[in-house]
């Protein structure tokens, strides 16, 4: 096979310091017998890969130096390895960031997503921002010809938003969301098609709060209003929202939203505090008799139905997300644009002309020196 | 009616320093159209009790001076208001002690616990710790013949373990039960009845941990031994328990509490903290995709039903819970026994011989005067 | 109190034969100390009313002869009962027409509606077709001041469609309505609301599968139409339906709604046949591993707040669901315009000239000679 | 490979007519690349293996003829496809007998017990009462080391009972079983280990009511004693069970079943009626607010954790189940027992001797030649 391209573009985190790197020769991955390799076409910037690229604290302890970065996105299937019955070569697919152990009580009841074993893209082993990526069969989602390339892209993150929302049960309740950065707008537009009643968001960003608004939030308010608890309350018969949907992982807004949270409500958590948090159990949880939800990743692989679901009934309003299309070796570009504010979800196109329209899969010898399990 | 007692023997807190008074010549209770009058027979002494005899910080802050304290009693009806239908002269009672203002959103759904204007017998309007006491019929429960009056007086603690118990769902998963005071004992034979798996329970008091074995537990567990989260996650096949009861209250055991929760599992969170309490959301709830439940009372009146079938069922022991029995007048050493750690549940016997064998309810427009709504 | 009408206009089953009068001399209802005395302004014909004037076999063995027909209503509260305190003279009131025993396990747990003891409203004792109805202050629900009169009017059928969609959880699934009478139309409106999926009816009327669509439903087919299931398997991604409303009680509806339904679907049955079904148990409900719901009525009260949040949300359309406003004493008509099939659903006007503007109580006295426990 | 043994012992269903035959030269299975050969020690029959012997007209439209019988078994891994990473050689297991697509939403979610492409062993593909079966790797489940052999092998059978326990959900609820066969029997124990309340039975077969009441259960009734629902209803405070397990597929159990149901209640269907079944919807469902739940197979894996939960915390009795011990070739005396009534479970010893210790897998080609997908 002479033709073989034996390298391809990938941006990596080649050093322990802030930043990544484009590698136009990044070695091509190998796949397993039940893994398939995957001709990405489009990847979107999840806020983690920012993370990842400002190389914050969190990186520093978690993210393996060497890996290629990236977890959203769609492609084509390239090459499946010679177990594989889920994929063929041609298909377009999406994938499952999350690589459970397959052994676990989890991972045997769709809830592979707290695997105690989990890897996941991008993080723990080779991910998206490359020409061709290597995934599980298990991990891969036919994309349905009705979505577009750049909604099949971030199936992930808006799988977020869907389980956070179905998790928590917004049918025929007020719902409060407290920051609105990209999974909270994706929530405003998914708990709309949900059927929530009153929709009330926070966020310090008013450009935010106003596309809030236009996705469905009927109420915003400003993070650092001192009266939008009272304003929340007002403005739910004053009773307070049935459902919190904490998205911003900041102190004030978890203890300011659970102190709006009616008696009796559910609160679900998915923004992630840097440090502990101090918390007034007996007022905002007990005495409230409230719910709380820890909600992370997605249900494998109810949540994916749901998504497919709700962008299929096109009650879904995406478009507004999806601020930025760049190539992805403009992606020093896009992690400057989200830094700055000035965009949402950026979504990277995949240069397709250097790459091998079909490559062969590596022998399945090679699966023992693959970096996953 | 020139017969009618005017006064009875109450235990009533009169001062604003720690401590309570046996007054003799207590006023006797009015009853409106809608309440019944109980002459008690039997009360318990419940940790909230202990508190506003100690007069700690929150009894300071919560409960009203000039009150005559308890919660937990049975009785026999010794008068009815006029408008009356759910009870009858001579029918023994216990009651629900949280009387909801019944208009609103959680009193017309089952969920009075938790209604926002809720006033709690011995706390904002006179006890059970008395000869008789006036209560609304909404929170009137029949006691059924075949459960003694011991038990019947601690229908309402109980009502608190078995509402921790159902709400988890025990039924087949393993438990931890931090803290195993008076409520956390009963929380193990409940649970046990109720279809746990391997039942855990942690305390610094040997004597409970002791007793929560003869109750059911299969392990206990020190609370300050720093190995007892390792035993309890080998205890559960290495994963943790599926249910955390927390009835200690302790930031300590809260936090060892979410730590040996298996992902996936559900907390029910009963005990008080007496201070915010710092909680590390990621890793103990929302990476682990935990479900958190702030529980108090007890539903109104799934609970009782629940209580009731558990009580004659047979399932329960509850012997070993209640250590002592006193004469109500004799209840300055049911503190003292309590603040020992010598007795669990106090049982107060009310005399009965002062009193009339059926007073006459006072006249409908004694009702304008009367503190309850 | 010389001036105070003895009498009123009332619609009543006098007779043991198809029909209803137009009685205008009526003996004015009597309320006990626990009632509320309404002045009717508006009552909706029900579906059941039409039984009760035809006078079929259900009709004959369960309504009471000499009663005051009707159970959807609005009206002002007139006067209360001594022992009253949900309700005050001149509020806009409209009611539960269950009236539970307030005794049983149902009735103390939000489930009255399945009280063995239930008594209804224009059944079992006098109903609201009338200028005075009196109920229980129990049933009594306040009206919201945006709410309409002719809305509130039918808040108890729209409360079974309510109760029917929100069992079901119909957020972000696919839904088959089987038959769009009144309560079927109802629960169209209220699925879009509540967030479902993908909408489909059937029924047997052109016009209602119109009106269906215009309300929200996707597709709709005729119920004598053989190839319906096929269809509607097709319009669900070849998996046919998550939530089957059947809301026809026709036999044949009945068992291709089940056959249509999903595996591990979630059936709710509203309709009531006339005869008992014959069901393949094995193949639509056991090997699809279905979940089926009885329902009727409405859960007291979490219902009546779940339909009072979709009716101020302003997402339901119910406008074109009342079709004919009429006069009570043109009740004839309404019946007719039902029969016809031109109608949907008929509110009726009540003349408020006759009656006094604010009617004394009867005194409690009075209560013992009342047809209600 | 010359020692390779190229054939086995096997009982077949060769011919479409009554009875099964030993084969002594059946050819030994092919795995392909995700398959695991297992080589049977203990296999349990099941009454659908006696529907089988006994080519009913359900058998015959069902099976097809040609293969191996049998789904329960336990055994040790012989070997393993070139692809398989849940199971290793010399490995005890027992396995899922339901084998999904692994491709639709319910294999997907944990729900592959309904998947619309299901296959059987035993019925679809070739079964367990074999000295050498292929199972995919996915269904495998590894048996822990306290679990005794001919617990194990019943795993399946035992799963129905916890799927349909713990889907209805017991926990201090009181419960009603129609029909003590084998599983009605295993459900007892199960129950009663879940927490149940009070625990009613009811079957035509004395001794399995006797064996029922060993069990655990608290009053049994003759099916035929026409009193019996007034007793069920006597033994539960007079409300009926709260929970129908409905496990004899009889009309009249069924219909008595739903008119005991308590208003509210939860009805569990596993017993499959051979003809469609007539049903008072109205009033044993609709008017009651009953669920009822068709209940299959087992939840994957969801209920096989249950499963083994329940059997290593030491509260199943499954002793007295498991009557009768044969030899495989002893076959025809097991189906003659369980005819006669006299055996309830019997377990098959399988002959370890003529068969190689560890045989080698087929190569993958042989894959293609597999009746299974």
């Amino acid at each position: 096979m002479p033709h073989r391209p034996k390298t391809m573009v990938a941006i990596r985190k080649l050093h322990d310091s802030p930043g990544l790197d484009l590698v136009e020769d990044t070695p091509f991955p190998r796949i397993g017998p039940r893994d398939v390799l995957v001709q990405v076409t489009h990847a979107g910037i999840c806020g983690t890969d920012r993370h990842i690229y400002e190389w914050d604290a969190w990186s520093k302890s978690r993210v393996r130096v060497g890996i290629t970065t990236g977890h959203e996105f769609v492609g084509r299937v390239a090459a499946i390895g010679p177990a594989v019955r889920r994929a063929e070569v041609g298909q377009r697919v999406c994938a499952e960031g999350h690589i459970g152990c397959g052994m676990c009580e989890p991972c045997r009841t769709g809830n592979a997503h707290i695997c105690e074993k989990v890897d996941i893209l991008g993080i723990d082993c080779d991910g998206c921002f490359a020409q061709f990526i290597s995934v599980p069969e298990e991990n891969i989602w036919p994309v349905h010809q009705a979505v577009p390339d750049e909604v099949a892209a971030i199936f992930d993150p808006l799988g977020n938003a869907v389980h956070t929302v179905m998790a928590a049960g917004v049918s025929g309740r007020s719902v409060l969301i407290t920051g609105v950065g990209i999974i909270g707008l994706m929530a405003v537009t998914v708990a709309r098609a949900a059927g929530a009643g009153c929709i009330l968001a926070t966020d310090i960003n008013p450009k935010r709060l106003e596309l809030a608004r236009r996705l469905g939030a009927d109420e915003t308010y400003a993070a650092d209003d001192p009266d939008w608890p009272t304003k929340a309350r007002r403005a739910t018969h004053d009773q307070g929202p049935q459902v919190l949907l904490e998205m911003s992982g900041h102190p004030t807004a978890i203890r300011q939203g659970f102190e709006a949270l009616r008696n009796g409500g559910t609160a679900a958590l998915l923004g992630l505090p840097s440090a502990p948090v101090s918390i007034d159990l007996p007022n905002h949880i007990i005495f409230k008799g409230a719910t709380v939800l820890g909600i992370n990743g997605r249900r494998m692989y109810e949540t994916w139905y749901q998504v497919e679901n709700f962008v299929l009934s096109g009650r879904l309003d995406l478009e507004p997300i999806i601020t930025h299309r760049l190539d992805l070796r403009d992606f020093e570009r896009g992690f400057k644009l989200m830094q700055s504010g000035e965009a949402i979800k950026v979504v990277l196109t995949v240069p397709q002309e250097d790459a091998a329209p079909c490559p062969t899969p590596t022998s399945t010898t090679a699966v023992a020196t693959s970096s996953r399990r």
